[in-house]
């Protein structure tokens, strides 16, 4: 199937939704303008279709395969990696005093959407580099920035995260891999570590492992855990490649999708030989993590748009060939294209509107994060700070649940051909799976929203979000454009609606948290909604405003706030039973004795 | 993992949901009874559990081959079918004069229950012969049924059924393959059929197929299609196996899940030797075609329960072996079993309570069906007759669409190990994600029920079940426990909700069908959430009155009224979202230049 990256949604989605514009008005980004956003996508295209986009299906087929210790990544992938490298795109968002470009986190969040549209198995690599620089840059020594650094700006050396071990998943406090100082200032480490993608692979020279691990005597519990920068290959101090490291892949997972994806059982100190360095505070790791844990999680929300754009543009181009069945009424005469029956069109649109919505919410965090960390004056920044950490949990549960469901619409598009393999549809659905779960599952996400995130503030963050969704709602009610009331009058009953969910839990949650966590899934879905439905409405406002100049892409504009009022009738009419949901709070998840379950 | 059949809540469902003692009380079955039930259910769940579940995961790793025309399903197939056979399950609910048992289709639908609960791989081909068994029972000629029908019945012989062409899937009207007379009473077939289930095995010594084919000048379009009984092997006279057909199996498709099933490319009359008998009358195989479909949606309906069922098993054992953090507020201490997580309780109450109402669903809709046929008088008749033809569409759409989301929780439940092969939960999604698919998409689930079965008779069997059930919500309403009350005003809500649209939908479709048209999807989908918090209820109220028993089973009645309730807040509180949803109308999804939907 031909496949592009999507340029001109992703650039209205920048410009129109996310807000893209305050990053420029910052002065913080040299020389950052639309038109150097359009150039660099362009070039960002060019380098995902074909180049990246073409590994997608095979590397399903031929999936990564541990030989003799030894991970071979499928065809291409290296070729593909080499050129991801010296195309600067790793350095995108990096300080250039690390040999970065210095540009917005934001058009770097724009490269992960466009690599996992074009091949998330491929993609998934780079992001764990990337996060891997972020906990460098904020928690390195000067010794371990300028030993690694530079290598891992580049892309010319991988890097990994190491925190799951069988017994500790979500809850890591259970963490058993020990870090013993070897006398020498670096320290042994020993343990296993699983689901750990991309532990190994032969795409470069270097594979730079972050560690989580325990020190003796260090206190039980997620305070005693400590972060390890390990090797593959120790570094000399002169930057050369030295022996190898104690760490060795013992097993790649076989797992639903992502074959591509080499996700390995590690093991650090089989031989009591691998050394690695202490990275940020002893017993803070765990903090050190989170800071590239956020990242990380707008990352795989975005991961999540990208596989459901590309399961969109399958399901958009099968339903414009295949030909079944007549318009209502007409009994004879040629078959029309699926795309002619309203059914399809409500799925095609079903998948369009939550991709557009899910990649607005994740590009506008990402302006968030950008704002938060460059915005000139500090209650900016703080404003920033506080939506970036509201709209996380949102980016990864809510963009990755409606992900799951776009790819199996796209699916059931392509009826009984989306079953078999060789069409390409099922494997966006197998893919995506994992995002739901990994970087903490969606559950997390929930109870991080409306445990951490909604309470810590009492509310602040969250209610003036609600306020400028309501500010939105009222200009879009009073707009000339019927399409534009409704989607107004949507909008303004969901805010209505989140804003009493909001108001219950907060108080429900001053006595205890039971309510809050058992209703933190309908309440992320919820805010979720509102959110997508307040980007789609503020893109739709934006195109009628442009429908009046002169020149005007027309068809798409008018695409705009089709797309917008079909999320508002079909999702925002989701919120008010949502609250009611909600409200029914803890009893109606009560605890029952597990034989009243079993038949 | 231990599976293990559900007889109790299979039984609580027939008993107290689905109203299976009106069929007691018709007289229509020789000493039908609840023990008698119990019983069977017993007996079915010994073969189930011993001889079927064992095959489900061995079968996905190491699915059915086609080897030079020979299919050799997986290890074990062969001999759990001959148990099967010789246990007289296929024969359960055919009549008494070719070898049948004489029991209701009910019980045979339990059976389908339980037998997708253990395997659907293996379930499925069971289907496709009750399926051709009926087609035969009402259109066969007196020869036909007396050569074919013992073995069918038996289950010493398959059958399978024969639409899909390449280039017509949903819309059968562009069928090409050929029949032509071949002057001994016969017909010469010519054609391929995609698609096949079970087209070609090793489990018997005889395939029956049913193929729809085109008479030479037959009238274009769906008119001009006959159906044909072509067997693999000639049947002699005396019942004897004669010369092989020219019938062959050229290719398995290689799909997403349902692995030891084999999926068929069929040709017929390769050589110019394919030889079959028209089944019914000239030009009229699509309608025999639906006699069997009616029941052939209802078994796809039910394959998604039991699919649902196996994973909502899976998932509760794991969530109570699984220990991960600590209950609120507490820091140290043991880790406990992840079931002790409300949000985690949250999606095993979305499973199992997914599980009963379609289950219940199915069952009333089965009971439907017998009673249609076997209730003494014609009144009676001709009302479960309606409550068939209006439930068919949901038992299958909704069902099969909301085990798709029961799945997908397994897998989130499981969390990391969810999307590992091993772990058995990632297969069920992929097995059960073809029922809302095959027997005629979802979509077109939901245009039959909001074009030919809501507006055929002017909305009376929609409407007769929608007072029915706000009779059960003002029931439950004045219950003594709260959760009845809240189950009542939720469900009370629904029907007002549910009756809205109804009325807007027969007012809407006078016009046009473009409405009805693009309102079907989320129709159907509040039809189904009605229906199964209609059900639900009427188990919650059985459950509080029998509570008051002796000796009653505590812990288990008291689930039902929790699990009702749970679908009470959870999804009759979607339905008002719905209306507002499906009065949008077509003007939400009118046709946008393809240009809009491109970025």
């Amino acid at each position: 199937m031909s496949f592009a990256t999507p340029v001109r949604d992703m650039r209205f989605s920048l410009e129109h939704m996310a807000g893209f514009g305050a990053l420029e008005k910052t002065g913080a980004f040299a020389d950052l303008s639309d038109d150097l956003v359009a150039a660099i996508l362009g070039e960002m295209a060019k380098y995902c279709d074909n180049v990246v986009a073409p590994l997608n299906e095979p590397s399903d087929r031929d999936p990564a395969r541990l030989e003799n210790g030894v991970v071979r990544t499928p065809k291409g992938f290296r070729e593909a990696y080499r050129q991801y490298v010296e195309g600067g795109w790793n350095a995108l968002a990096f300080p250039e005093e690390w040999g970065g470009q210095g540009l917005p986190q934001t058009l770097a969040i724009a490269l992960v959407d466009a690599l996992n549209q074009a091949c998330m198995s491929f993609a998934i690599g780079t992001t764990l580099t990337t996060g891997a620089v972020k906990a460098l840059l904020h928690a390195g020594t000067d010794e371990q920035k300028r030993l690694y650094l530079p290598k891992m700006v580049s892309g010319e050396w991988t890097g990994t995260m190491n925190l799951t071990e069988p017994q500790a998943g979500s809850d890591l406090s259970a963490l058993r891999t020990k870090a013993e100082p070897a006398g020498d200032g670096r320290y042994k480490i020993a343990g296993q570590k699983i689901f750990i993608t991309y532990g190994e692979h032969d795409m470069t020279d270097n594979i730079v492992h972050l560690v989580l691990a325990r020190l003796p005597d260090a206190p039980e519990g997620t305070a005693g855990i400590s972060m390890f920068l390990v090797p593959k290959i120790h570094v000399n101090e002169d930057g050369s490649l030295g022996a190898r490291n104690d760490v060795q892949c013992l097993k790649l997972e076989e797992k639903m999708g992502l074959h591509g994806s080499p996700t390995c059982v590690m093991a650090y100190g089989e031989k009591g030989e691998c050394y690695g360095t202490l990275l940020g505070e002893e017993h803070r790791g765990l903090k050190n993590m989170f800071v590239m844990m956020n990242a990380a999680r707008l990352d795989v929300g975005v991961q999540g748009v990208g596989v459901a754009e590309r399961a969109f543009q399958r399901a958009l181009a099968y339903a414009l060939e295949r030909r079944q069945g007549r318009p209502p009424g007409v009994k004879a005469g040629e078959m029309i294209p699926i795309y002619e029956h309203a059914d399809v069109r409500r799925m095609l649109y079903s998948m369009k509107s939550l991709v557009e919505a899910s990649r607005a919410i994740c590009y506008a965090n990402a302006v968030a994060y950008d704002l938060a960390r460059r915005a000139p004056d500090e209650k900016k920044r703080k404003e920033a700070k506080a939506l970036e950490d509201l709209l996380t949990p949102i980016s990864k549960g809510w963009s990755t649940d409606r992900a799951n469901e776009v790819a199996s619409l796209g699916v059931q598009i392509h009826g009984g051909m989306g079953y078999i393999e060789e069409t390409g549809a099922a494997q966006h659905m197998r893919d995506v799976r994992i995002a739901a779960i990994y970087e903490g599952t969606n559950g997390i996400q929930a109870m991080d929203l409306v445990g951490r995130k909604l309470q810590m503030d009492g509310g602040t963050a969250a209610k003036a979000f609600i306020r400028k969704v309501k500010e939105e709602a009222v200009i879009a009610r009073a707009g000339k454009r019927p399409e534009l009331k409704r989607i107004g009058a949507r909008l303004e009953e969901a805010a209505n609606a989140l804003e009493a969910s909001t108001d219950w839990l907060l108080e429900a949650s001053k006595k205890d948290q039971h309510d809050a966590l058992a209703a933190a899934t309908p309440y992320l879905k919820q805010f979720g909604n509102v959110a997508g439905g307040y980007y789609l409405a503020r893109g739709a406002m934006a195109a009628a405003l442009m429908l009046g100049e002169e020149g005007a892409d027309k068809a798409y504009l008018e695409g705009r706030i089709a797309v917008a009022r079909f999320f508002a009738e079909n999702y925002l009419t989701e919120a008010a039973g949502l609250t009611q949901a909600i409200a029914a709070g803890a009893e109606s998840v009560a605890r029952l004795d597990p034989e009243a379950l079993t038949g």
